[in-house]
């Protein structure tokens, strides 16, 4: 499949209809890394390719594990082929232990490990800063159908997080938190797309605690790409 | 009963102990107004005996309705007596037409009947602005026992915002949104307490949408007494 026109630019990505068929987009993984709803930007040579063999990893892993996903294949260095979906406009977000914005918003100490895995909606919106939502929010914003599909979405990110974490903690890492997009394909289903990366989860070493994700930009660490490039080691190892 | 000390002053009201009975409290309600988590604040002679009276009034109507509330009698005009409940640190809040904080954090336009009268939970905490909580959140939060109870304050609402809706509605006022405490009891019963009045309720003019409650001193509107003594002439009416 070959590139037509670029139907949306992104923070990270950019989103390229195909020459060849309609239901299918081009992914185009791009070097920056922004933080704060974008008010902190960055690029980082390479990034973009990490992210794509990231993601490719684990949404085949995830296809092994019976998740339906959007992805078809990994094209190049820095690009996908995807599915065409309809995106659902929800960042649902799984919570295995409490750090970021959880921690400020509801008093609890960071790195404590929550009594069960927390799932979160934020409507999908960067002008209104992406809101927290509960499921009526959600059903008011009509971001879904009806209450199976926050049910379903829930259920779905559960399973996720189950199979996530099992992998990661065999490569000693902690999965401490990750956000997740949805969307529907033309008949309805609903799949996993976006991307699942350093960009969008939380790594911890097991041991160290050392932060293997975007927080070494957020917080100004450093050592960016050679935390993204642990973890595309440790996915392979 | 008569006061014995004083165990809590909030933003509206003393709370004291009684001589007589560790079970019960006497509430005292203030003149004193404040908004925006106590930013804004001012002084209102006669304010504390208004939602004194319209808040025994309503707590009256929902016991004749089959709602368990904490309320036992006015003793006088700026008096309560009430049993004493371990308050459930949520503010429970139905809304019926959007406005305020939901138009701005969802981006829904300002007076948008809901589809559905929108339940929402916050987490009752100034030093963290009460932020909005789902119903997880709210469990791991430990604001209650289980998700059972977090259903019951739910339909609790739910029933309760369909009387006052029927009520306000002959009244000629609609009940735009309220926020509501409940507590439980030495036995564990889950009751309704605090106050419903102007301070905590929205209430609009059915023919002209004049705002009749605590808006008018949020938005610097005036006219704030003159406003909640018209809600207990409609309510007495
Ligand atoms: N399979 C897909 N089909 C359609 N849209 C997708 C798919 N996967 C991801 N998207 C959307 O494409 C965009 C990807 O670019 P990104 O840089 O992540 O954007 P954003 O800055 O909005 O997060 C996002 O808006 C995402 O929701
Ligand atoms: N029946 C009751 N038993 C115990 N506490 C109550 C009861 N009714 C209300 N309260 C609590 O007493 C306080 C009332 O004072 P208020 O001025 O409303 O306080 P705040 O500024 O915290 O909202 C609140 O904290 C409320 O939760
Ligand atoms: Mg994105
Ligand atoms: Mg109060």
């Amino acid at each position: 499949m070959t590139k037509n026109e670029m139907i949306y630019e992104g923070k990270a990505k950019k989103m390229w209809s195909t020459k060849e068929c309609e239901d299918y987009l081009i992914v185009e993984f791009k070097d920056s890394l922004t933080a704060f709803n974008g008010e902190k930007k960055s690029e980082e040579v390479g990034k973009g390719a990490l992210n794509n063999k990231i993601s490719t990893e684990i949404f085949h892993l995830l296809e092994k594990n019976y998740i339906k996903t959007a992805l078809v294949e990994m094209i190049d260095d820095n690009h996908q082929l995807v599915k065409k979906v309809d995106i659902i406009p929800l960042e649902v977000i799984a919570r295995n232990i409490a750090t970021g914005s959880l921690t400020k918003r509801l008093g609890i100490k960071d790195g404590t490990v929550l009594p069960f895995t927390l799932v979160e909606f934020c409507y999908k919106d960067d002008d209104l800063g992406d809101p927290i939502l509960n499921d009526e929010h959600a059903l008011i914003l009509k971001a879904v159908k009806d209450q199976s599909e926050l049910d379903y979405l829930k259920a779905e990110i559960r399973k996720i997080n189950e199979i996530l974490k099992d992998f990661f903690a065999k490569k000693g890492l902690k999965l401490v938190d990750f956000k997740i997009e949805f969307g529907k394909d033309k008949d309805g289903n609903i799949l996993l797309a976006d991307e699942i990366s350093p960009d969008s989860c939380r790594f911890w070493d097991m041991e160290t605690n050392e932060k293997l994700d975007k927080d070494r930009f957020r917080q100004g660490l450093g050592g960016v790409k050679v935390a993204y490039e642990e973890v595309l080691k440790r996915i392979l190892s």
